[in-house]
């Protein structure tokens, strides 16, 4: 970690060539060290952080972001048992996606193999240090952390406890690195590092997103905030909407998959909105709406919707409230202000649940379910690293095989082409 | 196409969202037509490609991409057969790629869909006009070309088929789009129509991609051009090893898959290199090597190879030819110089072939056979829009399913989370 910033990419690259042939049992072995020296060294990393949430750096923060910074004994047991089930979940490199004998002869099998190195920039959460490399190590790839400077000492002082495990049970030097310098250059040299970084996750907010849009040259995938839609038809069973709507807004309102919009047909508006949301003003949820969900409010506080809610992911308590004539109305309007992450439907028609999976071009469309489903544990890939809204490579939670590629084998005897 | 350039996309965009519905008849229906038109137009097309030739726009190319640019009868009936075939294969959309019931009771199923609207830009050959849309509408997805201006008049008489057919077998109008202004700007404007191209492939040299790589921000696959290897390892049958080198540089030089560098065993050299550099040269391969090659080489004319030359993707009748003193050091020199593409190994011992297929970091490793196989029929995938070099999404060659991506499912009955 005493190396120049420039030489990073190239210390991860040679470490990614003995990664991808490490041993299932290897790369077990080293999750399993890093939670016990999580828990070994629980007193050092908890001064590290007390020094970073005393810095001036982290002075300037929100309460939020400071809630994020911050560590206890319960979060680093909670770091340490994720990283055990990561350890526990099957190893994805070596799988054999195809096998064919094909007309020439040649013995083709394409074969999971691991991308090489994953670099991930992120914002506040320390924890995200160990969670990223723990997906990374059990999928065979190094990787390249860039945190926040108001982060640094927590950061360095869980990447310390990676190298260490690493070292200790034999995988190549160089398989967690973190850079050191986290200013704008630092960023733009790793997201121009063609030929050694292959993948590049930033986990953090638009401003982020946009910086790296600007200057990135390899390949990137956006861990991207959702705006989410809970759409009730007019046969949904209300109480079930009422429930949906509800959880999928408050359960946990700063997340990417909590909804931001409630769709309400016209036909079941004014029996419907009054009591949703009286639910949601008595959370606390500020409201907004169109004309027909304010007429139909029936007395409850609900400001006036500008254009933009509709395109606003609030990630807190707010929520725009809409009236549509139609389920293609619906659809449309998901459609058009969506980001493509996770949609609800309500309903009890299986012909208007059907169209609505079919045209809503999104990772996730639930019917009769609550948006904050779209996660990694709850699909049963394990970990997750993010939740991709974009259509190549992975869409929806990023587990393990999302950290993958794959390579063609073909064996011959001296096959030539005519 | 009388619409404004600007326009393109949002009318691609419209039509793909009925074609993502369309049935396998359907879709197998438009091929069909496309085929037949394409014979019963044969007259019409061939004059306007003429015309093309004719035109002084047309005048500067060099004779190899005034060969591109020509059609004939067959050729014209190659296409129309590709068609055939891209009809015969089987449809993609709606595979079901995992069905699974969640802790929570929900029903996912993870279903392969379109990617939307695909646009694609390319150089010379009108043919790839007819090759793209075949395979986009098979897949459900809608299509921007925009070929080059020397050939508007060609591209233009085959889109013609293409939309005819679309519109006489009822799939929705939009589907297949072709951009009249084939300047910078409106390349510029087709690579950052953000939210309305979900994909765009180059099919051009490395200055349409440099140009791309600055200014795109949708999604980019570069089908690339490779800069492949053969390596005879030191215990390679080295008759085996002469047909393979001499089939992997010169049976189609021009091709991505084509070798580029020879890379020989130190302990071998004196044997091996005289006999195939004669093939070569007999063939009219220009050679190129370092200095252990051109000792070995026996009297047979071999150039200095400079250091660009091992960078270089000839795509042509040249060849470099060096010298390793290992397999690790071959193996070192591929991944340093190579494009990730297609790379083989001559070789009778196990170690050796398992050394090379796990360390080469390649979309195709190949072990005694000729690198020309990486395509999308030899591969057994049916026909192919180019071939990836990248490790997202697609590696290797670009297929049906390679255009496709998939959405998440999930069905409950009210489920919310805790």
């Amino acid at each position: 970690m005493a190396t120049a910033t420039r030489n990073v990419p190239e210390i991860a690259k040679r470490a990614s060539r003995g990664l991808a042939a490490a041993t299932t049992e290897a790369k077990d072995a080293a999750l399993g060290r890093i939670a016990e020296l999580l828990h070994e060294r629980a007193r050092e990393i908890l001064e590290a952080n007390a020094q970073d949430l005393a810095d001036e750096r982290a002075a300037g923060l929100s309460e939020a972001l400071r809630d994020r910074l911050t560590l206890n004994e319960e979060r680093i047991a909670a770091m340490a048992d994720g990283v055990r089930e990561v350890a526990a979940l099957p190893d994805p490199i070596g799988e054999v996606l195809v096998e064919r004998t094909l007309a020439s002869g040649l013995r083709m099998r394409k074969v999971r193999v691991p991308l090489g190195v994953i670099a991930v920039v992120y914002e506040a959460r320390p924890n995200v240090s160990v969670d990223c490399a723990a997906l990374t190590l059990k999928s065979g790839n190094a990787i390249v952390l860039r945190g926040s400077s108001y982060a640094a000492r927590s950061n360095s002082a869980l990447v310390a406890v990676a190298r260490d495990a690493v070292a200790e049970t034999g995988l190549p030097d160089g398989s967690v690195e973190l850079l050191d310098g986290a200013g704008r250059s630092e960023l733009t040299e790793l997201a121009t590092a063609d030929g050694l970084v292959d993948l590049l996750i930033p986990r953090g907010g638009e401003g982020l997103k946009e910086a790296l849009k600007a200057v990135a040259t390899v390949p990137v995938m956006y861990a991207a905030a959702g705006n989410c839609h809970v759409y009730v038809h007019e046969d949904a069973d209300l109480e079930m909407a009422r429930a949906v709507a509800f959880n999928a807004k408050v359960q946990r309102p700063g997340v990417c998959n909590a909804a931001e919009t409630l769709l309400v047909s016209a036909s079941v508006a004014k029996r419907f909105l009054p009591a949703i949301l009286t639910d949601l003003r008595q959370a606390g949820v500020e409201l907004v709406g169109d004309e027909r969900a304010r007429e139909a409010a029936d007395g409850v506080a609900i400001g006036e919707a500008a254009d933009a809610d509709w395109d606003t992911e609030y990630l807190g308590m707010k929520m725009a409230v809409g009236v549509v004539d139609s389920l293609p109305d619906a659809i449309a309007h998901v459609n058009r202000h969506g980001t493509g992450h996770s949609e609800a439907i309500v309903t009890s028609s299986e012909k208007a649940a059907e169209a609505f999976t079919e045209d809503v071009d999104a990772a996730v469309v639930y019917v009769n379910a609550s948006t904050r489903f779209t996660d990694g544990f709850e699909f049963g890939m394990g970990a997750e690293i993010g939740n991709s809204t974009q259509k190549l490579h992975a869409r929806g939670p990023i587990g393990l095989r999302e950290l993958t590629t794959f390579k063609y084998v073909v064996r011959g005897e001296g096959q030539v082409r005519d």
